[in-house]
């Protein structure tokens, strides 16, 4: 990759993207508020909102009068612009999902199944996303016409070809030409990290700092990073990919190929192993992930007499402290996002996190860290993650670093 | 701290240090050439051009005849506009060096000062500080009335004052105002993992890659980012910490408080470590730490039998492959670059290192990796640090992101 230039088209794309982030959230503006929120000159953010009446991606809303001066112009994402679709398609358990939004981030409808089989081949799994698809836009009474794009949003695709048995999440990625052909509409995939990271820059954390890091928490576990109004991707799109760096040396076989990796300790598989370590016994230990975890929180939350299901909470929140403080070692976020099904499953253990964290953080890099729970769908993340590629197709950005798809 | 607003000084500000790194590494050049080589438009060249002639930051050469067409104005950064000078203070070994640049980054005179005895006082270390520079600026026959800045390069300062004694080194952060109040310059410090980094993006590697991680190897580990044409330095100027991350849970005492550091494995320290763990009678065992790494490489190079220092420079390879790979996790690099007086003596493993990174980066994240030795030194890193402050006091950048210092 050459060494990008930032050029002032990509200034004026920077601008763009900020002034559309304020303006969703605030939901209705003027060109003054707009000014004072972004700290953008007036001149400038007149310039910026007349290049989004003229792509039709704001519309005005009549006239506001406000406390003083003259009336002036409202203005608000258009949401009738089009249609965006997200899905969430989790292969391995054979769950979909799709959700409808407007251009305005605004969910419309949304579907969830549940298939009763593992899916194995790619034709059956492109066959349940277009379905899903499909009675998500009938159900949002939308039509194929008005849908700007289509964002997928895959977990996994970490394992490494050589060491791991391809895994069927994988398959898809190979498979989204044919995915693009049958829907014949613009597709962008990515994975939930990403996802999760710019849903916080666009209608999230991302309003209140510069920089964050979104840790995902569940089967796998994972970070985006987001620096300056950006989320990182790295040279080949990975970057995040704190589940996969080291806890322990050599430590326990992590599902990706890896020995020692966070996501074997403070992942669903990791916790649940941790319980068959100080209590092989224990019913959780053969229970399904979920059904583990969530119990193994339900009966620290109730204050059930369960030593094993404390001391594995316990030990899990030394672990996770101590992966944090790794990701404050090396980015040194303003705050970190726990997000994911299992964020809340830990909540009660956030002291214990937090302190661990600044325990083992270097020098003083922790001490103004915020940590909170949030919970930003990765499904309005992919569909971010659209409307940017959308913006950026009728020329409004210039984002260079979505993955090539 | 607020959200970064990038506004158009900052694209001016980035567009300007765009020009003056690429008239660096041409020495002399044309507005021209400079549209080429950085893929700026040659109205925006001739513009930031003109601003840097104004500044007294670039001079004109004379015309020079090219291949084709009129004989054009030469340009290049003008070394006469003051003097920058690097000053390095190895506290804990009583090390002291200085280094005179002109303002285009040339090195004009140096001074080495090995103390005999460990300097325990703040005064002292100021006194040393002082003389070593002044030494260094009379040996560039140069006078203080053309110093534009001084850059304070100090090791260390990641130490957690709760748990560790506090060391030397920290004393004299403690101190800066009394320095700056006896130099009458104005005094810029920063870490060698910053600066190493700074380095490489004005006169190293930082040219050719867009994204890249600079490794520093020796007492203290570490590593500086490079994303886009700029240092990552996080919410409180610790990002990068890479040494102070875990490689094993609860494992090694690190010097900082820790335990399991990369620094506790792969630091000189730990290395000798390693090799007391293979064979406690070892001479180089006992042996100051530099003796003892170089020691090891030594016989390894050699060839000699000694089956010990290969075991130990072996597991050490594992140890850092593995804990690079880390970096490749999170941040995705497109190159890392080995530097520190270490990273020589690692020169032969890099086979290993490389394959270990493979197989333990996430995915395909290292395929297209650059691993390569390099050596910016520390001095000229601080030296571009301190110019960037200079360009940023004239008001020719925006750079926010140095410590406030």
């Amino acid at each position: 990759m050459a060494v990008a230039r930032r050029t002032s088209r990509d200034i004026r794309s920077e601008s763009r993207l900020v002034v559309m982030r304020a303006l969703l959230a605030a939901g209705e503006s003027t060109r003054n508020e707009l000014a004072d929120e972004t700290g953008l000159s007036p001149g400038t953010v007149s310039t910026i909102v007349g290049d989004l009446l003229k792509g039709g991606i704001v519309v005005e809303t009549g006239l506001i009068s406000g406390n003083i001066g003259r009336p002036t112009t409202g203005l608000r994402m258009d949401p009738d612009r089009g249609r965006i679709v997200g899905v969430y398609a989790d292969v391995e358990e054979a769950y979909f999902e799709a959700i409808v939004f407007d251009a305005a981030l605004g969910e419309l409808a949304r579907i969830e199944v549940q298939a009763d089989v593992r899916l194995d081949d790619a034709d059956e799994i492109i066959d349940r996303i277009v379905s899903t698809l499909d009675a998500a836009l009938e159900r949002a009474k939308a039509n194929c016409v008005d849908v700007l794009g289509v964002g997928l949003l895959l977990p996994g695709g970490m394992q490494r070809p050589v060491k791991a048995a391809a895994a069927v999440p994988n398959a898809i990625w190979l498979h989204l030409d044919r995915l693009r052909d049958r829907l014949g509409l613009p597709v962008v995939v990515d994975n939930p990290l990403k996802a999760i990271a710019t849903g916080e820059l666009w209608v999230g954390a991302g309003r209140r700092y510069a920089n964050l890091v979104t840790v995902n928490l569940g089967i796998g576990v994972g970070a985006g990073i987001v620096q300056d109004g950006t989320v990182m991707r790295g040279a080949s799109n990975t970057a995040g990919e704190w589940g996969h760096t080291l806890l322990a040396f050599e430590g326990r076989q992590c599902q990706c190929g890896r020995k020692g990796c966070v996501e074997a300790y403070v992942g669903a598989a990791g916790i649940q192993q941790t319980l068959a370590e100080i209590d092989p016994d224990h019913p959780l230990a053969s229970a399904g992930l979920r059904e583990c975890v969530l119990g193994l929180a339900a009966a620290v939350a109730n204050g059930s007499p369960d030593p094993a299901a404390a001391a594995t909470i316990e030990r899990t929140a030394h672990y996770l402290g101590a992966a944090l403080a790794d990701l404050v070692a090396v980015i040194n976020p303003e705050a970190i996002i726990l997000n994911g099904w299992m964020a809340e499953a830990f909540d009660r253990m956030l002291p214990t996190i937090r302190q661990r964290v600044l325990d083992d953080s270097p020098g003083e890099a922790a001490v103004g860290l915020v940590i909170e729970d949030h919970v930003v769908g990765g499904l309005i993340g992919i569909a971010a993650v659209t409307l940017e590629r959308f913006l950026r197709d009728i020329g409004l950005v210039t984002t260079k670093t979505l993955p090539a798809l």
